[in-house]
């Protein structure tokens, strides 16, 4: 066997697809196989790794050293990784937020029981945008930093509007209010509304005959979704989606403004732009789950979060190579 | 004695301050004395802590968590930092990139053999750009993470004019060039030669009866400083350098624009823009005197850079906290 990192994937819809890319781009790790509740002979790989039945994961155990978990968040990941955790270090990306302090909890009793490592809600948001909080905090301590997400698609609010009677297919942008942002970067440290924060815009596909402006009204009036929202409507065709609305982009900004000594304001954001969010956040996935296994040869055990993770665990250079190339 | 992390501050010049100012905004710490080879009488300062002689350091041994040391690059650090890493936990800034292996090296046998914990090279570059320069190639390993500086004055060559005769005092901006960013981030990858990523502009107060001509081409000349960019200068009155160039403005940009899957580009960038360099950079070396107080608590030992500390070691909230306010 070698002596790269061997990962597993479990779960293979887009953000299973984006860690089976990354892994090519880290000469430190191979895929050992993508296990799937899909019957394995139906599932295409992007890259041609093979593809099992997550019924036969437990016999994977001396195989993999990092299970990368790629369910859903809803209800995928609250019942796998406290089970998988038993017998793998694990890395997920949960997001439901209000429930992490539970999902912590479960993961951690189950890692720590067993030795494994779990590191928990990592990808951009959670995950990078959660360490950008951090640091900000730390190095201002009465900092509050904001963030904004977009321009990028909601995966959960296009399928809401799709949900609607009537709608055939949907794509919801999730945008930033410029205005705030500048309010913002401006040391102004506003009070801002969730109006004031984003505007979402839908892009809809009706069935015919449809009524038109009765979905309009359902997804303006969407509570949680939309009703706190500024929300735009546009009725589009089938053709028009597929050419111009397929994509995957998304992005956003945490924004820190204090002030130290006599009023001198300092302004901290870290941005990010992408094409593919999916692709992105695998490719976070990919890098923790180096870290991950480094902390478990270091052995540590339990759940962990990306503020224990330092730059050293999670690349993949020497410490000389980061103080030259990286210092 | 409190419970508090017990700070010294060894060097007493705009960093020092910094460092006083940030102190009294982490309620866990407490600042017990700053260390000077002025004559501690002649010294007053800011919050009215109090001033010793650096040659009775060593009767503080058991009074001082971390030495937090605020001498320059060019002699104080490289003498100093070996030297009471024998005696202090210690955190420092040096910046003299190219000398680093042995810096960290000489620091490091010192640190080991006494077993105390020395943070080298922190602040914001070196430190959290090089922590995000370690993200960025972390997360996409091939990137290739651009940085830009300013606009903001740098010490080094506002010094290096001065020295030119004729010149009674001077102030030198470094200015990203906004085209070679924009490119960066629009994922072009160009290679940037050292006059195509900033430009200097100089502001100069001129003896009198000085030759301006000369004194000009002196700057725009002077090797390794300027010959290389495109500098302008400007013959200033001293009223006016004090009225409008007297503050310590800084901040920059580390760019990383990367690919992932079918030609997906993806843009992070992390982005300084600071009314107080040195008020800054202190904020970051007490928050990293946080950080080496806690691995030295953990029982280790050695140099250490900003790669070794994750968030958690940094932030003055607990990890509870930090799970439900930033994750």
């Amino acid at each position: 066997m070698s002596d790269k990192i061997r990962i597993g994937i479990c779960g293979y819809g887009n953000l299973g697809k984006g860690v089976e890319l990354a892994i090519t781009k880290n000469t430190d790790m191979e895929l050992v196989g993508i296990f799937t509740r899909r019957s394995p002979e139906d599932v295409k790989t992007v890259t041609g790794a093979g593809v099992y039945s997550v019924d036969v994961l437990e016999e994977w155990i001396d195989m993999i050293n990092v299970l990368i978990m790629c369910g859903g968040s809803a209800t995928d990941l609250p019942k796998q990784v406290p089970e998988y955790a038993r017998m793998f270090n694990t890395v997920d990306s949960f997001d439901t937020h209000a429930k992490i302090p539970g999902y912590f909890a479960a993961v951690n009793k189950a890692a720590k029981e067993s030795e494994t490592v779990s590191l928990i809600s990592v990808g951009w948001d959670p995950g990078m945008f959660s360490y950008m909080r951090a640091l900000a905090t730390s190095i201002l301590p009465d900092v509050n930093p904001y963030t904004f997400w977009g321009k990028g698609v909601s995966q959960g609010h296009s399928d809401a509007i799709r949900r609607i009677p009537g709608v055939k297919d949907a794509r919801q942008y999730t945008i930033p209010v410029e205005e705030a942002m500048e309010r913002v970067r401006a040391g102004e440290n506003p009070a801002l509304s969730t109006r004031e924060k984003h505007t979402r815009e839908c892009f809809v596909v009706a069935e015919e005959g449809a009524d038109l402006e009765a979905i309009e009204l359902s997804i303006k009036t969407m509570p949680n979704y939309f009703d706190e929202y500024n929300t735009t409507v546009h009725f589009i065709s089938e053709e028009e989606l597929q050419a111009n609305h397929s994509g995957m982009p998304h992005g956003g900004s945490v924004i820190a403004c204090g002030e130290t000594g006599n009023g001198n304001k300092q302004v901290m954001e870290y941005f990010l732009k992408l094409d593919s969010n999916p692709e992105f956040t695998g490719s976070i996935l990919v890098a923790c789950a180096r870290a991950t296994y480094r902390m478990w040869m270091n052995g540590e055990s339990g759940a962990k979060t990306i503020f224990d993770i330092s730059p050293a665990l999670m690349s993949p250079m020497s410490q000389e190579e980061m103080i030259e190339h990286l210092l």
